[in-house]
């Protein structure tokens, strides 16, 4: 069984809570892959060196600038202080991102109306390679920077990466799939942490999505998640990064049915 | 055998320069593995954030936010375009800093007189990792960003990765570890790009420091140099970045004898 767990949110930019969930990442039993975000930083460092940033329905716009910005961040600050550690915490992880072994290759984004930038859509995923390394008992942490095979990196949101993952792993291995954030799963209320669904189903989310119940935010990780459960993927969760590793009755969250 | 081959000097800054320099690594027949430092990047970043930087005998006093921003850099923007560039020329490279499947582990610097911050000296290579990588035809590209094993990342120098990393690869491989930069070798007058020596001994070489001919900054080049020498490492060169993939009578360059 592999798990595979996606980091997001503002843990990472807490250096406790992000500390907190690689003690619970590292205790994980079996094989595992964790896919990191770059939190705040980027947009931080952005500011600190006077590039403006354009965000369009949640999505970053990549020009040339900000590409550097988030490659710096995401596949070496982030990626790195993750890798190291999980290494003090006798977790034997390799830091990649998608150019690393080829593992991930994706192309730029065309879109009728808006230029994205240097963004990238997934277009495979190395699973042997990847498989190769959790088989040797390595643990591969995984940046959203991918690439397009003619020597351009590619911003990728990293749900998709890691729903992606999942997906090809999932073809020769039971594989779960979790999505850990700063909120306790999907919530019917933003307002009221206890409001969280514990289960959710296709048809639900539609009518929470039409009754505009379900965030922006939120959506493009639930066409994500529920793209995973409708895959062979095992077992497909939304939960909070401090339910990272919990099992059966311990765990709280929403898991996609 | 294993080519070890260390990339630095300006060729890293200069996009035309170090992309030839790819093209003649990707040609490189056999096994192979690249090191690189950071250029002047990091330097440049450090000025626009306002980070002031220390230099003391040619070395980076690493303070928190300098470590970070070498982090950024070298295991970030600098290794992951380099990977990018040698995937699209068919070279299946995996970019890795130290800490990754704890490669290069290393212990913070001690010294009686100067603090160098988060700066460390190599302790041991995980050669075994290493050789599986080149084993199954990849190449690993590494930046000189290590781990303490306790958490930290640790700033490295790269030539000293370049030299730890052929020796321990020597103990079972035919290895030769070539220097490249942007002199054509060892300069006897540094104004004078001709003036490389073909070949250089130690004891030619003690002479050559001793009346201050080999300048401050070939002196930790040419100690690791030597080093290697003096171990199973099977040819060390040092030369231009144009002359990486150059064997017998085409190439040009100062050999350590």
């Amino acid at each position: 069984m592999i798990h595979v767990i996606k980091i997001g949110g503002n843990i990472i930019d807490d250096v406790t809570k992000l500390d907190d969930f690689l003690n619970r990442f590292a205790k994980l039993k079996g094989s595992k892959i964790l896919i990191h975000g770059g939190g705040k930083l980027a947009t931080s460092l952005a500011k600190d060196l006077n590039i403006e940033q354009q965000i369009i329905d949640g999505r970053r716009i990549t020009d040339a600038e900000t590409l550097k910005i988030t490659t710096m961040v995401y596949a070496g600050l982030v990626n790195k202080t993750i890798v190291a550690k999980l290494q003090s915490k006798a977790c034997n992880a390799i830091g990649l991102s998608g150019v690393d072994g080829n593992i991930i290759q994706s192309s730029k984004r065309v879109h009728p109306t808006i230029d994205y930038g240097w963004v990238g859509d997934v277009e495979k995923i190395n699973a042997g390679f990847l498989q190769s390394l959790i088989d040797n008992g390595i643990v591969p942490v995984i940046s959203p920077i991918t690439h397009d095979g003619k020597g351009n990196l590619l911003n990728t949101n990293a749900d998709t990466i890691a729903t992606e993952v999942a997906m090809v792993l999932s073809e020769t291995n039971e594989v779960n799939l979790r999505f850990c954030f700063e909120k306790l799963g999907v919530l019917t209320n933003p307002e009221l942490d206890g409001s969280w669904l514990r289960i959710l189903d296709k048809k639900e989310y539609e009518s929470l999505k039409e009754a505009q119940i379900i965030s922006k935010g939120m959506l493009p990780k639930l066409e994500n998640a529920f793209r995973a459960n409708e895959s062979n993927v095992a077992k497909v969760e939304i939960c909070h990064a401090d339910y990272a590793n919990e099992q059966g009755e311990s765990f709280i969250g929403t898991q996609i049915i």
